[in-house]
């Protein structure tokens, strides 16, 4: 993988036996200066003990980086695990001579087991020591949890001759249909960490990563749970000194993160496919986005998918039950570019044969075309078969 | 399977070539004069045809009876389907010598496969010449679709010396998460006949029957999807020649639909467990309804009670993006009685070890109380496991 340096910031890993397997469970993304950061966290109401204190640590300001583990959400742990998430920030901040309060907790795996913070503190000298700037792929690794890939977004924005770079990396792959919000309260669960060297402000800063999130974390399904520990953060170093627009970063933000949302729905647990789908027509952007979220979580549309199946009749069901108002016998459906609903009949002849053999790409793009408003949204979503059943069914053992 | 003749009722089936298999896909039940007869219908706005005129029949009254099909939904087929379901039930009422709009029909199958009208007419005769009250068994096994077993329901119930019966016919077995209501606009489906031989005006049918079916089917869920051709009929000879009161007609309904219910979602596709998620201590019971029925159709608790996992991070994580406020630190969860959460922490010591074992029964009971209020509801989920993704993934083939 050919991942771009980003100037002011270093990486490092190390297996802390969080994890069963004795694969690298610890990460950590450090700035060599205070950083510019933004963070939105998961809107459930029931929030693991590393949201809590990111979302204060990233209020309070003055952050330089984040650690991160997987193996162990920390969530529902109550104060042993706020304890927890203090202890080992305070061991790794202490190695690297940082102000407690400058590093912000994450965590990922299973819920109401607790942090096991004396296996973090015995490995926070070794994690500071290893930081490298060019150890972001390693990062990328330590963080997945049922993830079969890493997934590493990265570009080049701003003025021509003034560009600087963003680099995002992130991981699934179960418990994924985030709802991050910058002011939500917040297993596997979503996590992404945007590092770029522009010169910006919080708020702008801020601004720009929820409009980003709000088109892809927040428009994209494996399985419909929403976790409790949802994160996303995005670092600004300004080590190369060049000021960007808001809609330079929003625009490179949202490129950054729609790769990333794609890459953790294509890597949903047990995937095969990529669905996207697109709903128009409609009579605000708020009901289009009701009408494919509905779809893109119903079991009997993903089934279909992993089958398969050009089956429109649950396209417009799920549709139909979304609580949006429209008229059924407008509606077109395309599967792949196949019409196969035209004024809310089928259209016939080889229409299904066709989509059938649209329907064996990995991505394939899934239209519903519900009347002439002007409210449109689209939703990825990951189809769901054995490979999901498998994982999930013994998730803990 | 031993069934009640309810005096008044008369029942047959055929096959008629509408289900690939060759088997019994057409069911007919009448009543010997004017029933008294209360329907719900589903309240997805995708309306098959058999929905849009049943209701239409029963609000007009004089029905006689009901003409289901299993292997196609007559959905989505527009004026064609109308014209099916029109000419279908005009064949048979003409066979039985009655006015046209008192037979009701209703369908389930395939989405978007227009009724084959034709085979219908042409086993009119037949249909008619079978008719018997002791027919009723065979009904209950022509309607089903993916079903593995007969949904019957019977009761005893009236003052005593007055008792007179209750028959509830139903199938399942996916698409399975009813919304039904009186006035709503209306693949695999549910459906469920009832038949009483009390005497009993419409106005209290029709609430005594919405208010059972509230807190039954509309309280139960497969997979989360809301069918366009779920019908619950409620017929009333009054051949008995005895007058029950609202209340217990409300109770005996309850208890037919609790029992149909159970049925179906223990016969949901793939099924091996029907949990009971029984959610307690919230402001309301719109809110205690939300919280069970967001646990209830989420996928990783759903897999959870599959592979016989006590993960009881997934129920308060599901609990916790419900949309409902509640104090996690105050919830208590507990599995066949198993307290695995108290006071928002795990209780630890073998709790889980003892859950597990009471995940291997069929018929779990999942208690989470969120507080202290007075608001609790109820809800049966089927598990999801490698049965459920067989049958979806290829429905249609």
């Amino acid at each position: 993988m050919n991942i771009p340096i980003i100037p002011g910031f270093r990486f490092s890993t190390v297996a802390a036996g969080i994890r069963k397997d004795g694969r690298a469970d610890l990460a950590l993304a450090v700035a060599d200066a205070p950083a510019v950061t933004a963070g939105v966290f998961t809107r459930n109401l029931v929030r693991a003990a590393p949201v809590i204190l990111a979302s204060e640590r990233v209020r309070a300001g003055g952050v330089r980086g984040v650690l991160v583990n997987s193996g162990c959400a920390n969530a529902c742990t109550g104060d042993a695990g706020l304890e927890a998430a203090l202890t080992s920030t305070r061991a790794v901040a202490e190695a690297l001579a940082l102000p407690e309060a400058s590093l912000l907790p994450a965590s990922t795996g299973v819920i109401g087991e607790l942090l096991p913070a004396a296996r973090i503190t015995a490995k926070a000298a070794e994690l500071a020591r290893g930081l490298g700037p060019e150890r972001a792929g390693d990062f990328a690794r330590a963080i997945l949890t049922t993830d079969r890939w890493e997934k590493v977004s990265s570009c080049r924005f701003g003025a021509a001759g003034g560009e600087v770079s963003l680099l995002g990396l992130a991981k699934g792959a179960g418990m994924i249909h985030p709802d991050l919000g910058l002011d939500g309260p917040p297993q596997a669960t979503m996590l992404a960490f945007l590092f770029t060297d522009a010169r910006v402000e919080r708020a702008t800063l801020e601004r720009a990563l929820m409009t980003a999130v709000d088109s892809t974390f927040n428009a994209c399904t494996v399985d419909g749970d929403t976790s409790t520990n949802d994160t996303v953060l995005a670092f600004a170093s300004g080590a190369s000194g060049r000021a960007v627009s808001e809609a330079e970063l929003a625009a490179a933000l949202g490129r950054v993160c729609a790769e990333l949302a794609r890459s953790m729905v294509a890597d949903g647990e047990g995937a095969e496919h990529v669905a996207e789908i697109r709903v128009t027509g409609l009579a605000s952007t708020a009901d289009a986005r009701q009408v494919a979220r509905t779809i893109a979580t119903s079991l009997l549309v993903k089934t279909a998918i992993f089958g398969r199946d050009a089956n429109w009749g649950r396209l417009l069901a799920a549709a139909g039950r979304a609580g949006v108002r429209f008229e059924p016998s407008a509606a077109r459906i395309a599967i792949g570019g196949v019409e196969l609903v035209s004024g809310g009949l089928a259209t016939g002849g080889d229409a299904d044969a066709r989509a059938t053999v649209e329907l064996a790409k990995q991505e394939v793009v899934i239209e519903l075309s519900l009347g002439d408003g002007p409210g449109a949204f689209t939703y990825l979503a990951s189809d769901l078969g054995h490979g999901y059943v498998d994982v999930n069914a013994s998730y803990r053992s």
